[in-house]
């Protein structure tokens, strides 16, 4: 399974479902992670399709930006803004991963957390689907050259966590640029 | 229900099963986030009740810690870890809670996100208990004054989030300094 190509078959029908609003499993590799995310597209996303990766799934719900998206939109990794507080809360620098942490990649994707301002505390399922909603409308716009300001719409910390993408990731893959991809991690 | 105290007979109860190891429900207010929180002790969580608050809880496992645990082990809010960011990262700083933002809140009380190192993902059932458990470890060991670096036992970024309590919080509320919380949010 390590060596499955984009242009594989099986794969095309995956990406195709995925962008007509459909949801796909998808199990990386048992010396990755080991375990199988539920992928779904941001835009796509409804309460009950929350409801159902919370009950069904056994992780966390994320939400998965390109590169170049959260370049526009001035997202870090956490990784680095953990670094960068270290100067402040040393004991946090301690805590950042390092080269040969993780067991099944080079870092960690995890960008920050966020609510969509609409929400109220931004965790139930209808707060949750409505803050994706509106990360792949402002990835959108952001990908477009729309002047976008982050903040205006979203509030941290909050309750639904961005991954972004390792850069050149998209390209590699070759992913279509226009396909946001939410990601949850149900472990094996 | 505002006007609960710790001192009412059925909150003590609920304390008292608590330290125990017994899970609890707590219903806060419809006045504040207007849902309810599965409790557990952190030393007393299993991977067994991971799995029953996932499935039947709807939101984050979340892990609580006192404020003075937090200030001996080096641990910020999140909130001003993203506006000490800002500096490098100017659109954060537009997504940091300000004053007003939250509907039923002063503050969120997310601190950073963390793994265990004895885990791999840190996502599956056991990799969360375990976590767990060993913050409830270090924070005993923080609290009695034992020579503890956060970051030898964490990495960060995680998959269990910590709440920082409100400065005097504990105090007033009147729990005992050696129950440590876990909450777990469910949206009603």
């Amino acid at each position: 399974m390590d060596n499955l190509k984009f242009s594989d078959p099986e794969v095309k029908k995956g990406v195709e479902a995925v962008e007509r609003g459909e949801m796909v499993f998808i199990f990386d590799s048992d010396s990755r992670e080991g375990e199988t995310d539920f992928v779904i597209a941001a835009s796509a996303i409804t309460p009950d399709d929350v409801r159902w990766m919370r009950r069904d799934g056994g992780g966390l719900i994320c939400t998965a930006l390109a590169d170049e998206v959260c370049t526009t939109l001035g997202l870090p990794f956490m990784a680095d803004l953990l670094a960068e507080g270290a100067g402040r809360w040393p004991a946090i620098g301690n805590t950042v991963e390092q080269a040969g942490d993780l067991a099944y990649d080079s870092r960690s994707s995890f960008s920050i957390w966020v609510n969509h301002r609409g929400t109220r505390t931004g965790i139930p399922d209808n707060d949750r689907a409505l803050t994706i909603n509106k990360l792949a409308e402002i990835s959108e716009k952001g990908r477009n050259g729309e002047a976008v300001v982050f903040g205006d719409e979203f509030r941290a910390p909050g309750h639904v966590a961005l991954l972004r993408a390792a850069e050149g990731l998209v390209e590699t893959a070759g992913v279509r640029p226009s396909c946001r991809l939410l990601l949850h991690r149900w472990p094996v």
